[in-house]
């Protein structure tokens, strides 16, 4: 049986110009050579914790069990916020304690927290201004080896978590918000396929700034020839999509955007 | 003898900075651990099919044999349009019916078609939005692991193809056009280095726009000093370019603009 | 004992766009199945020889010994600049002879300077326009296998090199100039941190175009709410930065700006 190192993702906003995330992976081969790296994201737009934690979250549970994810947003770094580990269903998260780890983790039952405080780990000297370096890339590398996550400093009761945008019930209705735009400029919204289910009325009525949109597709081709669709997306949120197009450019519409569902007027 | 398992190319449109790519290098993984990605690039202008068949036909050439090339440009997914693994000459490519795998096929000798129909290999449940996750990535890592081809679906006697644009021969002159445009600005046209041979008077004179250059060049730095030159590029296809400097920005030439090439006059 | 085929990082000016380095990949591959990949940038603006040069000698540091760079920004391909393989301190270093190679190997002890000219280890035919593809690649990958550096050809006395920007000292300060801007606008200045002790006086007093600045920082978050601060960054150079903004932007600094340290007036 051959026995694989753990994958190690990597998530950051360091964009793919400079060689930061490079570094960081030549800092973990050095330690651990059987490394093997996959990349969620490195666009993270600078210091967007939000958008970072809502990658992870939707990334990290196609993964296999064992993997150690990386995400280094860090606006913070080398400040009083923690770095940590967060032991969680024999999967490994790695980061600062800001919140880019929280909406991955909302779910799962958490095994252990960890304050990677034992310099032993770290690379030194240790900079005050790139901890993936010398911080997280160091300790994802040792305990890709096995060394145990209480090696790596005190366990802590609780970390940083982001809320969730919670959708408004009242009235036969949810309001939500536009969470994440991707790069087809689909418009994800806070909304899950389960609180449509509360809206009995049939067909729903989608409405974002001045357009409404009625019921829900099942995938974009079906809305050839419409301007705008509504569907529940493969993260089982609901969607505002353009086919062939972009519903971003269409709306104008920008994350933080109001969505409400309702009845058909 | 260590035997590796078959590199697996991923080939999308769905960029660099959301998870989409990850996620499905994920589902591989969890599949088969042993699993070994290139991405050939995943910034193919959405539902520009034409441009990632292009990709495809040209780096494929390049990889060992026993690769798996995944492409997923997609725009029709969930739709009627058919999942399929295609093998020719020791290599299999996986991607929609819709022409993306065709240019890259056009000279192979092709030994099985397969619709992917066999939902024992899909993830469950399978959305209708985004088969790279739930069709297209764990039928890549089944295969990887050597299940055979006729497992995942029926043969089909035959696949989408895109048409090459044939130049167009006359009076002892080509007419071909521009296909794809690179990083660099240099204007790739559909002239294949043998339809030049038909040209028997030197140098060639090649006519794009309001532009008239003489003579093909062997490397782009002996072009210095000249606002544009030809030469036959590394995919052996006619091309434009400017040393140093971008023949797009120069000229404004997009994808699908005439190029001649005849006598000098 | 597990041997690994040793790491081979890839720098470019390809971009992510187009399938180049992809196809620089397979080539490896076909030669050394085993052979791991990480990529350092393929985002150098085209041509930008210095600017890869000091992403090669930010990340060299970091890899394991053993370690093939490949260095492929080569606007003089297919002319008489020579491809080289350059071995350092138990690390290679392959590119063309045109100083991209030689700010990562400015403070190392080159064991060997070799000129590939064999054949032999080249794709044939061998293009005139992308010897990524035809020449670094495939020596890259023979070099991983274990061939002998000799073996690709005859040993050069020196090769090109680029001039770091030298401080210039005087009456108590330092003058040097931006030399890198990050993705998150960070002005990178030529200015070593060793170069600081010279100025006695504190705290430091630093001017880029109508902007003064006091003093130094230890971090990027201890800036908050100040317009713009100096620190000695990741790469032990003096650095520009804006907390949670972009110090580009907030000044309109570009690469050659002058920067000057002295003392408080």
């Amino acid at each position: 049986v051959t026995v694989f190192s753990p994958l190690i993702t990597l998530l950051t906003d360091f964009g793919n110009d400079d060689p930061f995330v490079a570094i960081m992976k030549g800092v973990v081969s050095r330690i651990n050579p059987a490394a093997r790296f996959i990349d969620l994201s490195h666009n993270v737009p600078p210091q967007d914790v939000f958008r970072g934690a809502l990658i992870l979250r939707s990334a990290a549970p196609y993964f296999p069990a064992g993997t150690i994810h990386l995400a280094v947003i860090d606006p913070g770094v080398g400040s009083s916020r923690r770095p940590l580990l967060i032991e969680a269903e024999g999967t490994s998260y790695i980061g600062p304690d800001n919140g880019v780890l929280s909406l991955a983790l909302s779910d799962k039952k958490i095994t252990r927290i960890i304050e990677l405080r034992n310099q032993a780990y770290f690379l030194t000297p240790t900079s005050a201004t790139f901890h993936g370096r010398d911080v997280f890339a160091p300790v994802a590398a040792a305990l890709s080896l096995g060394v145990p996550a209480e090696e790596f400093g005190p366990t802590l009761a609780d970390y940083a978590k982001l809320a969730w945008p919670q959708p408004v019930h009242g009235d036969g209705s949810v309001q939500g918000e536009i969470i994440y735009i991707d790069r087809f400029g689909n418009l994800v919204t806070s909304i899950a396929e389960s609180e449509l289910r509360t809206i009995a009325h049939k067909p729903l009525t989608i409405s974002l700034r001045s357009y409404t949109l009625q019921g829900l597709h099942d995938n974009y081709s079906s809305g050839a020839g419409q301007d705008l669709i509504a569907l529940i997306n493969s993260w089982k949120l609901l969607e505002i999509a353009r086919f062939c197009g972009s519903a971003q450019l269409h709306t104008g519409a920008q994350v933080g955007d109001k969505v409400r569902i309702g009845r058909s007027v």
